[in-house]
């Protein structure tokens, strides 16, 4: 089934102890549609782009079964341009440059051909522009998910949490899911937010794992703890993108199946993470995926004996 | 099989956003010997305290099981006194008070009764007299699991290292483990940290879980997101000593029964954070525990369909 994304296409340029980068491709949007398509998914971008973004670009997004009709390019205007400094920990940075340019007035446009999709990911932007997006669809998508982020709990309270009314799945981290709910136990947290409209909650506590949330249930998904950390950029896009991939793919979305997807998208961020922007992702081949995900299952398991103990 | 634990029999006063407690029953060997009782085990105390010690306390470790008779009683000294208190994020804490008294001078005395048992806890305490324990024994234990923290490695780099060389397994948390190894990424630091003597190595990540490294195998046991974390204090001794006593008691030392060693340990300190000093951990019953155990195992169980994703 084919996914429709929302969500930037950008210029990111990156600096890590490990060296930094000019303009390259970035963007929610491409992270997530990249993911995807490595599940052998066919997904839809709607975003906006401005006449400075390389031709090369788009090209690689539709060699990867990516339907680029629904990126806008304004021809006068420049793309979206985000860049920032990794700290020697790797898990915070500094923002140096935000430039929203032609993303400053988007108007999401959701081609025809995409408006009858059923699984549809609006990546993070604007809760307004997310809402619009929603509305155009013919019928209500089988799955939405929705990732956010803390700059819209300050300035879009009311917009944020209409919109999170409207989707099935929100993924958000751990500070966020904190800020959201005014709990500061996570599972307090959980239980608030699945009372505002989603019947599933993904916390994404980065290096930490991911937990699932639904109804009583919580499942937990570990990060693989990795030999380097080049550039944590795109690693929640990625996530997201391979948890409604699988999804979308599998046309199966059971909670049962959402762990599948989980351990999917942790599998495919620890790529990400591993090379520069898309490089990671554009590198991978079924096998060194099929390797990691048998190494997230070995890492996990254990069998238990209950009753051997006594109390 | 009887484990012998050293470590601190001590009082604690602690505050947090909660409450606070008089000077109650704590110290690392209590919980880590009330830990292994809990999983149907016998150990045996190597502590000192003071006359001000009161017998209820006594009373209490050895109607668990316990064998106080390595617990030196120093008639005109003072029992070792911690006080702290935890901040709203309950991961933090400021110490209040550290009055060392009679672990000042401590010279640990092993009783013959003691000295050709098979599993040996060395609960978090100055390195050289970690080392005196093991020293003291008739024949090397079986196996013999380390507790220790930050502290000895800014005071005692060279009596630690001795003494981490002499074990098998050791248990630090991830800022010790990066202080320790000098390695960031904590599969990095794991390896380096194996080649100094043990065969196998916990890290500790608090709410985050726990990691066990051996040779090129991680096991990871997540941590439950709990309700309420009331008071944290003796959640790492606790997790010790439902690990060594887990294996002391299956007698197994095998890798995957210490994966199952894990999550007994990880199950039991989330009663203990329940609720004050060893109040938690006395209150339980076995129903509960294997409740708890269950409930780790739902939360990480999923299965995989290798092949059926295509890239």
């Amino acid at each position: 089934m084919r996914l429709v994304v929302v969500g930037t296409v950008a210029f990111d340029a990156i600096e890590t102890p490990f060296g930094k980068t000019d303009k390259i491709l970035g963007g929610a949007a491409t992270y997530i549609a990249l993911a995807a398509s490595k599940l052998g998914g066919h997904s839809g971008i709607v975003s906006v782009v401005g006449g400075d973004f390389p031709p090369e670009h788009l090209q690689l997004l539709q060699n990867n079964n990516i339907d680029t009709r629904g990126i806008e390019i304004v021809k006068d205007g420049r793309t979206f341009f985000w860049s920032g400094r990794y700290h020697n920990d790797m898990n915070s940075r500094d923002t140096l440059v935000t430039e929203l340019n032609v993303l400053g007035n988007f108007q999401p446009h959701v081609p025809e051909s995409y408006r009858s999709d059923e699984f549809l990911m609006l990546g993070n932007l604007t809760p307004s522009i997310q809402k619009q997006v929603i509305e155009q669809f013919v019928k209500r998508p089988k799955l939405i998910v929705m990732d956010t982020m803390n700059f819209w709990m300050d300035t879009a309270w009311d917009d944020l949490l209409e919109v999170i009314g409207m989707v099935d799945v929100l993924t958000i981290n751990d500070a966020e899911a904190r800020q959201l709910s005014g709990e500061y136990a996570l599972i307090k947290a959980a239980r608030k937010i699945l009372q505002m409209g989603p019947r599933f909650l993904v916390i994404k506590k980065g290096e930490h794992g991911a937990l699932l949330f639904h109804k009583n249930e919580v499942f937990f998904a570990p990060a693989l703890p990795l030999e380097e950390v080049f550039d944590p950029t795109g690693a929640g896009d990625t996530f997201a993108g391979g948890f409604i991939g699988y999804l979308a793919q599998t046309g199966d979305i059971s909670f049962s199946n959402m762990k599948r997807a989980i351990i999917y998208g942790s599998a495919l961020a620890s790529f990400t993470v591993e090379k520069f922007g898309v490089e990671g992702l554009q590198q991978l081949n079924n096998e060194e995926l099929e390797n990691r995900i048998q190494r997230f299952f070995d890492m996990v398991q254990f069998d238990i004996k209950i009753n051997q103990a006594q109390v």
